[in-house]
């Protein structure tokens, strides 16, 4: 340590845009990932955990905000300071790593492959309230399947898994369009010409990625994206798709052609594609989709077809899918809004051809998990706080293996317990730690007791608002408090812990 | 995709020392992670998650091999290439992070605070066969209290929750050592001055790293890098620690201090420690962990105090601990050997002092999670594979919604089940895919079963090795082959697979 001496301290704060996990907020996650995967082990998907490292090459840009710095990872060059090997980053996501990953293990891996997906990804954004640059996603994906049917399960599997972990039929809805309808229609407006792709490839993607914010910027701000540009409210200018406003009209019409049925949204779209084959292609797999999902039982109150979704990444060639939670909330500024998306994905069959030359059709979903969670919490169906220990506390510090034999005790018997370790001799900060450690119970023993045999136990809820200064007598006068036989500890601890329980 | 197309084809590979990891590898050390959650939760620990991405000045640099690339850490600077922000590092450990978060949030913690975290890091090493630089670690520690019961409880812990993993009494030992000591004997040697310890910083982690090595080494190779220096099998020399032929002798003797009991190697390292202040500080800790960790009942055939553990890390400053697993394995070359370290720790006073020029005493343990997972699958303590799904095959393209219900059905009572998604049209290939999926039961249902009224079940484990190009008419006839009533379809594979897990 002595080097550090002279140097100024490091500061003792996480990079901007990260943040900490405590207690409940890990172990939460941790419990609806789990009740997650096994809605997805149960439809027969495998668990797969690449590394969060791939080369950049491998990764490849597929990120809506391209115009970020690093174009939206995190990236460093392989070896010493300027050093010449493999551009790494860290993943931006769970799909371009499983690409890589077939790509690597095709031959290893069954056909279709089903696999399943959790863990941290990173994103190299500018940081703002509520927006970190890591998060959770948990995604399912089906590889080397080409019909409609893999994508109507990847849809019914969201929606068991949205009830699974305790979101209420009524309370989300399953949203699902074709990328290829909204190619048709492009295609018809004449932004879009199926032979020379490239051509208009800078000009669609600007048209996705304004019909993605519909929701935030409305059908004037989307309109505006779509033909001149749009200043947002810093005075930012975004530029926009260039579109005349007859062809921006034709792809609102699109984004709007949602119908009371799933079976008039069709026919008002087919009307919209006209005779483009990419188009009518869309619509009959909309179709199929739909009539699989019917067959089912999932029907408009949980999927429905909506050619306002279109996801935002570049990768989707064919249906898109978005899971909507459709309660209301106050948002930061007190209003009442919808809860919004909690998860998205769609057909992406290019991917894997970027490494093999060869057609691999593949589809997936992705949750966000801070999302479903922050969801979950608004309902009400997570367990609030994790459970405290049972302290022990230490009336006299010799007599330490006295106090360990206790909290063994009680965890032999699946207690959670501990004994005070901080400087025993004021007693009020031993009270003050079990009240932060939201602590159920306290268990005393000085040497009066020990000599007769007998601990204290303390039932902290009932005395939560101790005053700070209170010496060990006035404590001890407090009602919620029972005199027991040491060898009754166990039985005692665990009678009093069942009865707060059953009574909470 | 079209801008990829003239571009060449980025290569499917992960970055070499990556790997992926399949299946049951990534649900057992699920399982193994979620028992030892257990465990620290019932002692109370809370659980912590921070970020992947720390600050470089936060991190600081403690890890043993510092003339690695980037002092061993992937690390790059914030902003545009050749930006001036701050350098970014992924955490090496999960001990350096949790000094950053205690020093941060210490006002918002309870104090002591016994935390976990789990969870993956890098370190940016030369790879080698089975060296990765992605690897898990799972970690418990209390900070804030300087006792040496805070020592004797995560060394308790560390004991019980290798036994809550399968690793049975007997087949481990924690053993238990003081950097203190060590101190004392550099001292006694003159090695160290305690008054000018700057001085032989160098000399003294050049001592620590040597003796951490000695069961990889040996006596004589130890005691080369005492001395002048080593040169290794590949002709590379390591600098040694520059210590005389007699000042080497007392620090080897000191590594081999220990004797048939802890209090006759107490007394045998009271001996070597002299006058030395810090020398007889360690000892007395030693024998404060031993006595508190007796008196629970946690034995020598459990925990023992053990000269030869020292760690390579930088940070300790008083106990350090080891589990290591005393059964024996067969290595790479076929020569037995014991099993090895699993988990190390100790305490580590001044690592928050780093950034809060506090005093802020800290111990804890880091379990090496894959060696660990390793151990337990050598002992047969891993189920060895996930379960297969129950494959729905297809026998008619445009009936896939009433195969879909099948598995459905399947999936409603509990039974892992999944509808074959590839091309239906080869049969066979169905049936390869299943065996590929270690299914147990296949499940066929075509136009004549379909118009009887009846499906057919197939027990593949039966008919494991099914001929590459059975038709489907010689396949039918295998014996392991039931038909039942549609409607019976739910209970049936329920019996058949009861009957399967009953056997097996």
């Amino acid at each position: 340590m002595a080097k550090h001496k002279k140097q100024p301290r490091p500061k003792a704060e996480t990079p901007k845009g990260f943040r900490d996990y405590f207690g409940a907020e890990v172990t939460q996650r941790d419990a609806m990932l789990r009740a997650i995967a096994e809605v997805y082990d149960l439809y027969g998907f495998d668990a797969l955990e690449s590394s969060a490292i791939e080369t950049v090459e491998a990764l490849g840009k597929f990120l809506p905000d391209v115009d970020r710095p690093n174009a939206g990872v995190f990236a460093w060059q392989e070896g010493e300071a300027g050093g010449s090997g493999d551009w790494l980053a860290l993943r931006y996501d769970l799909t371009a790593p499983l690409a890589r990953v077939y790509a690597q293990h095709k031959n290893d891996l069954p056909t279709p492959y089903r696999r399943y997906a959790m863990g941290p990804v990173w994103r190299n954004e500018k940081p703002g309230p509520g927006r970190f640059r890591q998060f959770y996603q948990c995604d399912a994906d089906t590889v080397g399947s080409a019909g409609m049917a893999a994508d109507a399960e990847i849809c019914a599997m969201l929606a068991d898994t949205l009830e699974a972990v305790g979101i209420a039929r009524g309370d989300y809805v399953v949203r699902i369009n074709n990328r290829k309808v909204l190619n048709g229609v492009m295609e018809v407006a004449g932004v879009l010409d199926p032979s020379h792709p490239e051509k208009f490839a800078e000009a669609r993607g600007i048209v996705l990625r304004a019909i993605d914010k519909l929701d935030r910027l409305g059908t004037d701000g989307v309109a505006a994206l779509l033909g001149e540009g749009r200043r947002d409210e810093s005075g930012d200018f975004a530029k926009g798709a260039g579109l005349s406003p007859a062809q921006a009209g034709t792809v609102l019409g699109f984004v709007g052609a949602r119908r009371e049925t799933g079976a008039a949204t069709v026919a008002r779209l087919r009307e919209l594609v006209q005779n483009s084959a990419t188009g009518i292609e869309g619509v009959d797999e909309l179709e199929q989709i739909a009539g699989l999902l019917a067959a089912g039982g999932y029907g408009a109150d949980r999927i429905v077809i909506d050619p306002s979704v279109v996801r935002g990444l570049g990768y989707y060639t064919g249906p898109v899918y978005e899971a909507e939670l459709t309660f209301e909330i106050f948002d930061d500024k007190g209003r009442r809004r919808q809860f919004g998306s909690v998860a998205g994905g769609g057909r992406y069959d290019d991917l894997v051809r970027r490494f093999t030359g060869q057609d691999v059709p593949a589809t997936g979903i992705s949750i966000g998990v801070d999302r479903l969670l922050a969801a979950l919490r608004e309902k009400g169906r997570m367990r609030s706080a994790g459970r405290g220990p049972v302290v022990v506390t230490v009336m006299d510090r010799e007599r330490m293996a006295d106090y360990q034999a206790m909290a063994a005790e009680l965890r032999k018997s699946g207690v959670r317990a501990e004994v005070y370790l901080g400087n025993p001799k004021n007693f009020g900060n031993q009270l003050k730690y079990a009240d932060r450690r939201a602590s159920p119970l306290a268990v005393i023993e000085g040497a009066e007791e020990k000599a007769r045999g007998v601990v204290q136990i303390k039932d902290l809820a009932l005395g939560a608002r101790i005053a700070e200064n209170a010496t060990l007598e006035e404590w001890k006068e407090r009602p919620a408090q029972v005199e027991i036989a040491r060898g009754d500890l166990v039985s005692c601890v665990r009678d009093m812990l069942a009865s707060r329980s059953g009574g909470a």
